[in-house]
Formats: structure tokens, sequence, C-alpha cells
């Protein structure tokens, strides 16, 4: 999946982050954009995080999605070593309902933006990001608006079932 | 200053957030990029903007930044109409702290992403705008990483100050 | 059910706040009073948005109960497009305790009220919308007086059984 | 004033709260619809509340309007004594920027619904007001529909201010 | 158990809130203090509170403990009735962990003071009506004396317990 | 002032504590009740607190009134050190709006209790002192009563001159 | 294990806090440092605290290890008692997320600090403590160095799994 | 005042943190321990932080404090390039009361501790820093006693104004 050229890093703090962060992996696949997927630690390993965001532009990387929970420090100081749009998914931890992770990743000074999406929007992340690339790219804007086309029309579907067999039989299809 | 052709579009939901926002404009006027500035409330005027996101594409505009307080529904409506990447300033109204617009904004559900910067975080909006046209323009590029120098340079001139002059003398400067 | 003329609108974020909003449905459906009971996202299905509030006066709708989680705009965005009253039903998400849903939907700002009720609070909005129609309905107001002596009985009933049978008991039954 | 039959009680737990409330009676004077203004404390006459709130239909009152901070529990306990539909302004007080009257007005029981709008938001509680007299009153909805036209102009002119004097001397114009 | 006058009533506003309450009940049980227990809700008996509130003290009972969640009124409403100590329980609901719960209890405004335990405190309001009772009991305070150092010999044993067995064994006993 | 037998002592953190806490000494006086008044901070005297405390029933002391802000320690640990009813004033500090005070103040162990009024509430912190007091003193219930009388009298005349002069004219006389 | 000298105190307010402060114990075994574990509660067993805190650097100790939850006072109040830096572990408790006992740990008042770590982060209140150690022990310090590399290798190598392997594979892997 | 050997670190974000970090500053002048003070910027300067926390134990420092506001990464990025001990202080910025600073600080993951003292607790920062150092010292620890016994003493004095001239009194001094 990972042979086409990574256009987009996506990096965690830790694997545990790694069943919300799937999420950017899979709707990059499914936009056929290519990507890089690693696990970096702005606590533990502190140094290679420098070289792989001040080298990030050089591999032709054009977005870097980061998720970490907690002091979530990833996605800042990423942010720190390059110019590249920094995108950071808050990680809800064990305490304080994702809160932390919210505060730790948005609240950044002037002069070091982080694009801060939804706790656990790992997805969004990564459609985000395919909105960034789409600026200069018509193509994958034709897609993004099927995208968007799409998804309304699933609701569109949900609605029409809603509609032929009512609310008590919609509920008991949504448990199975 | 709007002569040159608008790439950003900035909007706000009221007059009374123009204090903040006014620093998206000063940062992209100090790199020398045209925008757009217009107040357009979600609550207010909601049919102008389903057109506004919509066009907003065809008239060359390749970034959205949407300031708005409390409720803050104007990014989340904006990204609803437009596959344009809409950056969200959530801007701290008279009660809260600035928590009730950060999460009107930032928690987007699944499908539609908002580039969600710090409370008030005006001038970051336009930094991040910035970075997201200079995935695919070299020279913007430059100017940022001259830019990165330059909030470095300034760091390093306040720590020789500091260290000329003492930190007692150092706070009586900065209360003039 | 929803043969009878439809007064009340329900609609909901997505199809995820049903297992809420069947809770407005089925109060109305107590009442005997018609509704109709719609998927429409603020972010998903924009367009729809704007013709459904516009019309909903023309159709006979007297009232609108929205439901959504996160940055929750459905309430504001419908409110925005119509001058009936609109209640909104924050939905508890999976982060934040439904403070986000909440906040996203009360802190409407000066113009454009939304009628909010308490989180998850699906049942009270349906309450709330009849105590609307009631207010020219003599009818429906002696139903609702009805129905407030019945839950004031059901306390009574339930402190009955308390003292007749104890807390100990009591609590055994509660756990069958 | 107040010479016009009454149809919207406002009260309110202590007269601290009337510089917040008092945008309540202005709107409703604007729209010409008659209204009593009292200070009934749940705490400090909570005999009178249940007298007050159960003879207010009686009075012909069609909704009551109540504004309350910190433990404000007067919207809740007007609502048990009513059918009338009952619209809770949580006042910030002293400490906790308004979050404690949030709840406290907001996170009724099942059964009891107060329709809350957003902190100190005492001109949307009369707007509810009268847009839910207008679900039977024609005229009040022509009205609000033109109300909803006049705040939209207001931010029409106010952008095309924006546009023709630029925001520098716009933002000077809004500090004088 | 009941039969002995009772000197505490614990009321609560729903028998959802038994199985906290009944630790209230239990504690005043081992010290052989007379009790009632009532479900009353603030929203839903609302006449009730008033009776019962306004002839506690002629009943004899001369604390009364309240439980309730959400926006919990009951404490609040009771002490507006009595000049007798309300001890109120903030029961933990849904959503928001208890906070609004809390606030509606605690905040109280100037003049009508309640006396609040923790989130799910119930436990502790039983021996804060017992350390009231006992400010003119001198038999009562010698209990309360004895059952501090009960638990403090509590805390003792398992001390022992842990040095003599070691952390990993005396976590695998807490775990049967 | 404090010739007359202290009943009540008052204890508080810092002479900071003391422009809230002074409210507490207001009442009581009101109320011809004798108090002590000192400054013991838990974490700065903490080997005064244990004597303090252990001795307070002795010298005749029936309630402990106590007020601290921040990590407010000081009415917990006195409540570890004697059964007297020990309450708690939440004070605000200079971060977090008090909610740091209230949370650690009311959130006690099993055991022991501390009886916790609202952030900032001194005044109400002495009349629940007065209220445990009149549990068993009749005078002092009857004076309590007339209070409660006295309180409710005021919102009467402040409702009569509501009436008579209008809000508007009220409003300006509040600002004088 | 405890036979070695004990260098670092490890106390907990309740044996509920063991499943969280064992890890404390496990990081101090790992680094061959002795340690004493015992249950101590600011609350029920206030007598010993000061006792022990007094006599803690006269036993040996350098560090004192606090875990508590709710009002947290134990780190508070063993500070108090001694000048031996004292790390503080906010237990979360059953509501507020550990809210309540982060605030009560960490916001102390000026002359008593508490060195806070993370809610639940007992592990890292032992590294914390071996570090205070590795001050004057140029051994220890080693040693930490050594771990610092050992988790940084540990992230090196998920990282070369999961390139290896795919992210699926990985997460399969993880849910074993 | 630097001339002294440098044993303590003080990093700050911005300059806009000395006017709460120069009480870090001030107390180690008190104690007459050498220190060195620096503005680093984990955003602005991320490369010389790497290089400064990796050379300070070599330098001499034996104890880093930092202080930083917002998305405060300064503490975790120092803490993630070295052994040392590394003290935060949160400190409180434009929003959120400083919650996001001290969760930014407080909440780091398993493997990298920061030592965090409460928002804008400078002082006590600087304190703990000296309980490290005295942890081998034993002329600092009588220091550091004398200094507690002196704050006691300062309430002791307090208290014996506080005594002889009443709390009226007292407080028009206190405003002075």
């Amino acid at each position: 999946m990972k042979k086409i050229k990574a256009l987009i890093s996506i990096i965690m703090g830790s694997d545990s982050d790694l069943p919300i962060m799937q999420e950017t992996a899979q709707i990059l696949e499914k936009f056929a954009v290519g990507y890089e997927l690693e696990i970096i630690s702005a606590h533990r390993t502190p140094h290679k995080i420098a070289e792989f965001a001040a080298t990030a532009r050089a591999r032709g990387i054009k977005v870097i999605v980061t998720g970490a929970g907690g002091a979530a420090h990833l996605a800042g100081v990423t942010a720190a070593f390059t110019t590249l749009p920094v995108i950071g998914v808050p990680i809800k931890a064990k305490t304080l309902e994702g809160f932390d992770s919210l505060c730790s990743i948005v609240q950044m000074p002037p002069g070091v933006p982080v694009a801060t999406v939804g706790i656990n929007g790992a997805k969004n992340a990564g459609l985000l990001a395919l909105q960034i690339l789409a600026v200069s790219d018509e193509e994958l804007t034709k897609k993004l608006e099927k995208y968007k086309e799409q998804i309304a029309d699933e609701v569109k579907n949900k609605n029409e079932k809603l509609a032929k067999i009512g609310y008590q039989k919609y509920l008991k299809d949504l448990q199975k």
C-alpha cells in the first residue's frame, strides 16, 4: 500500500495511539495518496524528531499528521522544526476526557501554529491533509467533492431507510 | 493593501471579533499575500454563507480563515460547503474562558474537518494559511523559513539583553 | 403512528443520535401529537438544512427539535433559517462528557436563540415542544397537567413501596 | 410601558440580576408585547414561587422567563409548578465563569424541562418567548421575520462600511 | 430498624439515587440513630417539599440529608423552607462526572446555606449529621470518637498486613 | 466583641482570606454568638492545627469554620483531628476560578466529612454554624426564623420599589 | 526486596491506591533502590503523618512519594512537616476524572511545594525520585541515562516492527 | 548576583513569563544559591533546547526550573533531553485560567517525569529545587528548616496582630 510516493507523514507518540491513528492511514488509502507512518515520541525519542521534521520537506512530504495524548507535545515540537503544515490529533487518554491532550496541542504560542482537529479525530486529520494537498491539485479536489457528495448521499440513504421502516426497526438494525 | 489578488479569505461572525481577527490580516500583509475580509454570521446571515463558501474556490481563494466566539458555528458551517481548508479561530467571549468557542469549532464530526488554532490565535491562523499556500510555493516557503529564523533571533536578542542588564532592569523595561 | 399531521419536527445530525432522540418521538406519541423525524446533518447535508428549516412553518410545523453531539451546530443553524422555536438536545459523544455538545448548542449569539435542554434530554425536548403547543391549546394543557400529576403519583407510589418494604428490599427489586 | 396586558412574566432571583435581565424587557418592549417583571427568589421567597407559578396561566401569562446565578434553582422550581414553557437565563456570578449557573438550569430531570439560553443570554430569552407566542400569532411571526431581516441587514451594513473604510479605520471607530 | 424516633431525615430526588443514599441510612443504623427515608422530588413533587421541610422541626427532625443529581435543586429548596441544617449529597449522573450536581448544590446564594459533601458522599453525609447531633450529645460524641479510632485502626491493620505479606500478595487479596 | 464565650471557631489559611472570611464573623456578631478568629495554615503551621483541633471541644467550641484557597487542606486536616462539625469555605484564588479550592475541600474520603459551602461563601458558613447550634437552642432557632423572614421581606421591599419606579430607574439607583 | 536500606518512602492514603502506587515500587526495584511502603491517611491517621514526616530524614529517607485521590491532602500535609522533596501522585477516583486529585495536590501555597506528576503517574513518581537521588550519585545517573536509551530503543524496535509488518498486523498483535 | 557557580537553571518560554519567573530567582538569591536564567522557547528556538538540556549536567547544573504558558511544552521537552530533575511552572495565560498550561506540563507519559508545581508557582519551584539540592547538603537542609520556622513565625506574628487589633483594623492595614 505504501509503495506510492509518500506525501503525508503520519507520526504518533506511542503505539497505543495506533487504534485511533490508523483512521488517518485508511482515509489516505481510500484516496490513493501515499503516506509514511511512524512512532516518534517527543519525550522518548527527542533527537529523532528534530531530524525527522527538518528533513520532511526534502523527502517530499507536504503535510505532517501527528497523534498524541496527555501532555501531547508531538505536534508542537514537530511544528517547531518545520514550516510544513502540521496537523494535531488529540488522543483521549485514561484521564481528563481528552481535554489535556486538546489543550496541549491547540494552545500554541504566536509564531508556531498547529492545525488541531477534534479529540480522536484521526479520520478528519487525513481529510484535512487531503484538502491541503488539493489546494494545488485539481484532480484531488474533484475526488474530495465527490467524497462530500458520498457522505451526503449516505445521510440521504439512511433517511430513506428511516422513513421506510420507522425508527423502532431502524434502531434494532443499528444494534445488530 | 487588498489590491493584490486575494488567496485567503478572512471571515468573522461579528465585528466584535475584529480586534482579534485583524492579526490574521496583519500577518498576511507582512507576507504580501492578498486576502479578502468580511463579516459573515452563521446565524444572522445564513443564506450568505452557503454562497460565499461554495464560490470561494472559483474566486481563487485557497484557504478560508474564520473567527467566532460562543456557539461558534462559522468554521464548521463554512467547511460544510467547501472542500477548501477551513481554519477556525475560537474567540474568547465574556463567559467560559473561550472553552465554549474552542469546543464548538474543534469537535467536528468525521467527514468535515476544521483546522483549529488556539483561543484568540488569529496570528497563527494566518501563519497556518501561509504554510498551506507554501506547500506548492517555494518562494513562500523560503519566506516562512526566514520568518522562523527571525522569531528565533528575537528570542536570542532578548536573551542577550537579559544577560546584559539582568532581570530586574529587564522587567522595568517590560513595564514601560 | 405518523399519519396524523406533523406539528413537531425531530431532526438529528446522525443516526448514532437515534437511541437518544427516539425518546422525543415516544413522548409525542404518548400525547398523540404528530411529528416528522429525519436525519439532517449541518455538516454533511448543509444545503438541505436551509430548505428544510425555511419551509417548516409552511408545512405546518410549529416547533423543531434537534439533537446533535460534539461541535453540535444543527440547532443553531436551523434556528438561523426560521423563526419557529428550535429546541436543542446536546448528545453526549465519546469525549468531554457532553460538555462540548452543550456549549455548542446553548451559547448562541444575541438574535438567534436555541431552547436548550439537558445533555441527552430528548424526552424533555418533547415535553417542552408540547408545552409550547399548549400555549394556545387548552386540551393539550389539560393533558400536560394530568401528566404532571402522573409523575407526581409515580413518586408517591414509589414512596409507599419504599415505606412498606424498606430500602434493602427496594434496592433488590431495582436491580432485577 | 406595562399597561398592555402581560403575556410574558420575567422573574429573577435577585436585583443583582437586573442589569442582565433588563435585556429581556427591552426586546419585549421593542415588539410591543406586554410583560410583568418581578424579583422572586427560589431560596429567599420559596412560598411565593409556588403561588406565582401556579397562577401564572390563569393570569394570562403564556411564557415565563427566569434569570438566576450560582446554584440557580429559580427556573427549575418554577417549571415544577406550571406547565407553561419556562425559559432559563444562567447569570454569570463571581466564580466559575457561569458554568455553575448553566448546569443548575439546563440539567433538569426527565419530566420537567427548562428551555435554557446562553449564559447572560437575556435578550435571546425574550426572543425565544416571542417565537413561542408567534407559534399561534401570524402578525408576531411577521414581525420576527422582519427582525431577522434587520439583523441580517445590520451585518450587511457593517460589511459595506468595512469594505469602504478598511479594518484599521473600522477598529478605531469601534473603540470610540 | 426505623422504630426508634427519627432524628434525621433522608430524602432523595429519585429512587435511582437510592444505591448511593442507602449509605447514609447504613451509617445511621450503625450508630443506632433513628431516621426517616423518603423520595421527594423538587421538580416532580414540589408541593410536598414545602410541607415536608416546614414541618420537619416540629416532627422532631434535627438534620435533613438530601441526595440528588444533575440540576440538583432538592437540597437548596429544602433549605429554603427550614432553618434546620440541610446536608446535600451530589449524585453523579450520566454526564459531566458529577460536576453539575456539585455546582447545583454547593453554590447557594447568601442567606440559605447547604452543607455539601463530596460527590456520591452519602456515608459522609450521615457522619456529618451525627456530628451535628453530637454537638449537644456527649454519648454520641464518644461514639464518634471511637469510630474515628476504629477507622484509624483499620488503616493500621492494613499496614501490618501490607508489611507482613508484601504488596504483590496484598494486591492479589484485594482483587479477590 | 469577642468577650462573650466563643462557641464558633473561625480559622483561615492566610490573612489574604480575611476579606472574605470577615463575613463569617459579621453574621455571628449580628446573632450575638461568640467566636474566636485565627490564622492557621495546614501547610505553614501544621503542628498547631493538631493541637488546635484536638482541644477545640474542650475549649467549648461547637463548630469550626475554615477558609482556604488553592490546594485548600485546612478544612480536611482540621476534620481529621476532631469530631466537631467542620465547615469549609473554598476561597477563590488567582487561578482556576475557585474550582481547585472547592474540589480540595468537598471531595473528602469516607469517614471524615467537611460541610462545604459555596466558593467565597463565608456568610453562609456562619449561618450554617448558627443552624447547627440552633439544633439544640430554641431561642437561636427563633432568631434564625426571624432572619429568614427578614431576607424574604427584603426581596418584597425591592419588588415594591421595582413596581413603583420601574426597572430603568431601579437600575440607576443600583449603580449609585 | 526491601532488605536494602530504604532511601525512598512510598505512602498512600488508602489501599485502594495500591494498584496504581505499586508502579512506584516496581520502578525502584528495577533500579535496586531501597524503599519503604506504607498506608498513611491524612484524614484517618493524622497523628501518624506528623511523626512519620518529621522523622523521615533521620531514618535516612531522601524523597517521599505520596499517592492519594479526591481531596488529596496527603502530599501537602507531608510536605508541611518536612523539608525533604515530596512527590505527589494524583489518583483518579470515581468522579471528576482525576481533576479534583490533581488540583488538591498541585495548587500548594507559596512556601510548601509538592512535586506533582500526572494523574495515576506512579511510575514517573518513582523515576523522579531516582532523578533526585541521582543529583549526587553518578552511578545512578548512568543507570538513568541507560534507561533513557532503553525506552528510546523500545520505540525504535516498535517502529521496525511496524515498518515490517504494517499497521494492520501490528494492531492485531496489540490486541492479543 | 550570578557570579557564584550556577547550580540551578531557570528557563522560560517567553519574556512575558518573567514577571512570574523572577520569583524563582529571588528565592534562590535569598538562599545564596547560584543560578542561570534564560529565555528558551520549545517552539521558537527548538534547536537550542536540545543542546542546552543535554549539556546542563556537564555545566554543573543540578536542577532545571522551567516556566511556560498555554501549550507549555518547555518542561517536557527539556526533560526529554536530560536525566536531571526538571521542575515545571505552569503560567496562567490569557484564556482557560491556567488549566491548559497545567495539563500540558503535568500529564507527561511514563518514562519522562516533570515535577510540576502550582499555576504561577515560581517561588515554590525555587524552593523545590533547593529541597532537591538539600538531599545531599546538610547546611542547605538547615537553612530550609530555618525558613520553614520563619514562615511559621510569620503566621504567628500575624495572629498576634490580629488578636491585638481585631479583624476590622487588620483589614484596613491590609488594604494600605
